[in-house]
């Protein structure tokens, strides 16, 4: 029996906008659409547009499913403001913090809020605390405490404490390697440079990844080398953009590991193949058998569902 | 009564091209002159006709008057390539391997080499030797040992012992700081934040410097906090761009700094708005009375071209 579609669930960031058309749990997709039509990438019409072409033929079908949405489209640039929930945060204040779009009488979506953190470090984080109440429906075992890491454009380097989002530190790492290797120098390696003996693509970014791990300055003073290299002939020019990862993953490493083992459990969460590249940089680090969570989304976004009555708790129970 | 024009100094780097046409020192210029024309943003006609455009009126004036150039333009991007000379390196090494751009029989144009460091470390630098060299023939008493603090793009952090540079470091702070400011989300600020009571411009570059100077792990934790401490109300959206100068330029003075007095005098040397920043920066590290060095690059340009035999030892002697 094919389950009813009761969930139309939107992980609509700044660069990207994923749907899933979700039957009776957070990981029974009955179909989905991903389309570039991030925030700042939006289709004529804007929002209600890029909404009605990706959602529109689900909806006809099924007339009042619900829809929730996480990330960018709940932020002052966003569709509607959804005000960040204070940390601690976990589903329940997620829920009870959801923003609706009003379309006529009835709400045509409901906008999932971010998390703030104030005190001494002020951070913030949107879209992540969605992934984050996903990884704890589907990996119970993590709820009571861990240490999550969810990388990306902004890392966010997440503790949880009894099931909620208690602290967390965010690390540029991608969008770093991205202006770099796209507007600086480093993106334009030397041409003409010897490279070293037999080449070394495969080990470039471990080597990154070691040289930013033994660095205790931070990764400032090794940023050009990836360069320096090239010209010295110690690093093939094809291979200074792995190294140039590597060093920027190792120091994100280097600074948010924690100093000892604490006890918390460790757990990647995300894109599966940048989340084997931080399993290959945390092997450096003599990390290993850290578990990779994947569709964290929209298993988060049927749990915040579910605790705001807009789909049946029962339904959801074997995911919960 | 007006010296003779002697030489024509040109320090040309990749954005930019300055020409000074010197006298009898290389602090009597003459005549100076500046134009967009870096190895990357050539006019129409390349290399020969940017040196023609910008020092063709002075050579038909002094027929004969010999030509040097440091910085990019020796580079395997640049017009004739200068190979970089090992460390330790000073004016008489720069001067045995300059490299002359022929014009005919005689040599139009004489080109600086760069200055490569070997070793654990490799790195390189390209036009900063030259004003490594100038500095030093305008305050010789910091050729016996010194630490020269050259800011900018990529800033050098130069040991010299025995008047040659014995070893460097580079910090790619300005590129750092330019890449985030124009292709980076911190380059665009929160609007609508309400920013602290009594707005922090004054402030927000010194409060970023003490940030990173207070953050054993480095910088890479604090580079969102120019946005978070937005968000959070704490620092005024309009001063966000001084904020992040004030981490990158402090991320850069926590690993340089020596870690003890080692007794080698600090001086900066370069552009005098970027050196009263870095001079700001060291206060709030308790370093005061640093030496600010200006007009290196054609002092150091004249005192190569006097070791070369290009212009008289005589005339330079009260510079040198």
């Amino acid at each position: 029996v094919t389950p009813t579609p009761s969930l139309i669930a939107l992980d609509w960031g700044t660069t990207s906008l994923r749907a899933y058309l979700l039957g009776d749990s957070g990981t029974t997709v009955l179909d989905e659409r991903a389309e570039p039509w991030g925030v700042m990438h939006l289709p004529d019409g804007g929002f209600a547009a890029a909404f009605e072409r990706v959602t529109g033929a689900w909806r006809a079908r099924v007339p009042g499913v619900p829809c929730v949405a996480a990330g960018m489209v709940g932020s002052a640039q966003g569709w509607v403001q959804a005000p960040y929930v204070p940390c601690p945060a976990g589903g329940g204040e997620l829920a009870a913090g959801l923003a609706p779009v009003h379309d006529g009488a009835t709400a045509a979506l409901h906008v999932v809020p971010g998390v703030s953190q104030s005190g001494e470090r002020p951070d913030v984080m949107r879209g992540e605390e969605t992934q984050v109440v996903g990884a704890l429906a589907l990996h119970p075992e993590l709820a009571e405490r861990s240490l999550l890491v969810l990388p990306g454009t902004h890392s966010k380097w997440v503790r949880v404490d009894g099931g909620r989002i208690r602290g967390f530190e965010t690390f540029m790492t991608g969008e770093l390697f991205a202006v770099l290797r796209d507007h600086s120098i480093l993106g334009r390696p030397p041409r003409g440079a010897p490279g070293p003996p037999g080449g070394d693509g495969d080990d470039a970014f471990v080597r990154g990844v070691a040289a930013a791990r033994d660095s205790a300055r931070g990764v400032a003073p090794l940023l050009f080398s990836a360069r320096a290299l090239v010209l010295a002939g110690r690093l093939a020019a094809g291979s200074s953009l792995e190294y140039l990862s590597g060093l920027l993953i190792g120091d994100e490493l280097r600074c948010a590991l924690p100093a000892g083992s604490d006890g918390a459990p460790l757990a990647l969460v995300g894109d599966a193949a940048l989340c084997r590249r931080y399993v290959a940089a945390l092997t450096v680090f003599g990390v290993a058998g850290i578990p990779v969570v994947d569709g964290a989304a929209p298993a988060g976004l049927w749990r915040i569902a579910q605790l705001a009555d807009l789909v049946s708790a029962a339904r959801g129970r074997s995911s919960a």
